[in-house]
């Protein structure tokens, strides 16, 4: 088999590491679309190296970088349009959707109408519109292999196992950067602070993300759609060492658990090759060396973006829509040092306590009511700013 | 459903826990014989409650204690023909083989010999005679479920799949009551001391072979047979807890694992309702209570029996048979008080070295193997006694 993919992100820290597992394995996989923002250096090479037929760029200064150097060799595409495109080309079987935000959304609405798999790594899609993209992919007879480890953790142990068997999942979660800060030194902390995760080389918004255990909650959402498991069937906990990726408790009160090396190559090639599992030359776990796993109980109080995740999940409807788009503007301003650390909870919350809940939205209000909660976060943080 | 089931064992430890379940399961599960050896008061409570068509007893004092209870309203034999029969008979689905020792292997060759599934809590019959037992379940399309609570984990972690996409398998041990002693504490244990276990609740023999961690090695003999995995790709893995009960690292550097409160019904009902989970009562696995886990090498100087069972399974043929009937002895012997713990490694080593290996025995050469070897392990130890 050679499966041809269609990678969006592809400059970015997921879209890197799937390039990474296809050229270790270039019997079984093809590059056939790359989508990239602005990093028209690193996409460049990676054209070089992957010979896409379709390239996709943020925009006319990027195509024409492209144009440059490969000239009629490659056909390049712009913006919303060429994600599109490349998430629906004709030779594409799996989509790989690494983008950042709720920018995933149409392009993974529109691979799933083609009848594409997708390999999720862009949980805001689900977050955001969950009930469209399960119910359009049941249809479409299309996989959603997740690439995130703990989902990657759950699919592997539900593998063919029944869903009437299933008791709860056990998200688990490393805690983040802050995981051992008083909400006192959360107040002053610093994005170089908040950007130095304990286990995972990641991208910065999720990184921060992790930090507020945003990340976490938005898993939660993730994981109660992807495997149509009610919120308080779902538990997380917080274990440091980040081995085991998550767990299943099964109705006869046995457990099975994924583990391995902090290591995204594995779930992604798992998604990839998925159902086969293929040799993968990434750092084996040694539970020796590991020595302990630890666990404990998640702390709602100093992460309240934990318990906010649950509650819009639960509201459901346009809430969780709202509590995504109102973070990834609030993650983004403390990134560009606008806002301090706590007023990331601070705004989500405050966007969600306006928002007149939608309560089966269609395609085009889960838009609207992400336009609408990305300016009201906008507003409510100029309120903050003028403290 | 309702599958019939035959135990054989039934007044032991896993017996009456597999008695439990089924009894927890009346949709599921009906008991059509109940084979035990001489503990009759027990068995007598057992046919009140389950009603079974044939019971197999050890003697003709059992079957006369049996006759005066119940008359002819029961079918009651006697002795390797009572378990044989029990084993055979044609309403039975599943035969649970919760017998101890070798006594096992006649009556699980005769099972599948007329066709039924396996639920396997005998080690001994495996480790004896693997190699016929599998060919022969294989040809007759048998499966063989195993009971014990390291391979029922790793049996679910390969739950359908690829056996090509296997790299090895990690086999858990609570390390047993010895798990901390010095050789010199060793040299005067007690048998009490030997059968305190930290963390199972199991039979007497079961609980010195942990002691000696000759059961870890029995369970490595056990694992090579039922999963064709070569002795170099099966580790174990010292884990006081016993809370993963065992783990199978695959080719992608991805390691699932099987974890659950330590209580032998959720193995034996996975055994029982394979390939459904069917609900259970038992005691939760709450990882926030337990709270670490902990991972150490298996010291192989300390317990050197260990190291001899990788010996005797790299030997192959007869060399198992020799070094499970000689342990049996052995065992037998040091908790009747007549040889010190150490002895029983010394009297496995010497049997071993004065045996001729066959290398691929047939069923009467195995039997002769482990009758010599038993006859043996008696000489040696009367030497022993002679010191």
């Amino acid at each position: 088999m050679s499966r041809k993919i269609s990678l969006l992100g592809s400059t970015g820290s997921v879209g890197t590491m799937t390039l990474e597992v296809v050229a270790a394995h270039p019997e079984e996989f093809r590059v056939a679309c790359l989508a990239a923002g602005r990093n028209t250096d690193l996409l460049i090479e990676q054209i070089e190296q992957f010979n896409p037929e379709l390239v996709s760029v943020a925009d006319e200064a990027g195509r024409a970088l492209v144009r440059d150097r490969f000239g009629d060799r490659v056909n390049v595409m712009v913006g919303q349009e060429g994600l599109i495109a490349a998430a629906t080309h004709p030779d594409v079987e799996i989509v790989v959707t690494a983008v950042v935000g709720a920018v995933g959304l149409l392009p993974t609405i529109k691979a799933l109408e083609a009848g594409k798999h997708i390999a999720l790594a862009n949980k805001e899609t689900l977050v955001a519109a969950g009930h469209l993209v399960m119910d359009l992919a049941r249809s479409k007879g299309c996989h959603i292999l997740p690439v995130d480890s703990e989902h990657s953790a759950i699919y592997q142990c539900l593998h063919r196992e029944r869903s009437v068997d299933v008791d709860r999942l056990l998200i688990t979660a490393s805690g983040g950067s802050f995981r051992d800060k008083t909400r006192e030194e959360m107040a002053v902390a610093t994005v170089a602070g908040a950007l130095n995760h304990p286990n995972w080389a990641m991208g910065a918004k999720i990184t921060i993300d992790s930090a507020t255990l945003m990340n976490k909650g938005l898993e939660v959402i993730e994981a109660h759609w992807l495997f149509d498991m009610p919120y308080e069937r779902i538990d997380v906990l917080v274990h440091p060492e980040s081995i085991i990726h998550s767990l299943v408790e099964f109705v006869d009160g046995s457990v099975m658990a994924q583990l391995g090396s902090p290591d995204m190559r594995i779930p992604i090639q798992y998604a990839l090759g998925y159902p086969h599992r293929l040799p993968g030359q990434y750092k084996r776990l040694r539970l020796l060396e590991v020595g302990k796993l630890h666990f404990v109980e998640p702390d709602f109080d100093r992460f309240p973006l934990l318990r906010i995740c649950f509650e819009a999940g639960r509201a459901g409807g346009s809430m969780p829509t709202v509590l995504n788009a109102a973070n990834e503007v609030a993650n983004e301003m403390f990134r560009a040092g606008k806002i301090g650390f706590l007023d990331i909870e601070k705004t989500v919350e405050r966007v969600m306590d306006r928002h007149k809940l939608t309560s089966y939205p269609s395609l085009d209000q889960v838009l609207e009511a992400d336009a609408w909660a990305r300016e009201t976060a906008r507003e409510v943080i100029r309120a903050l700013e003028m403290r």
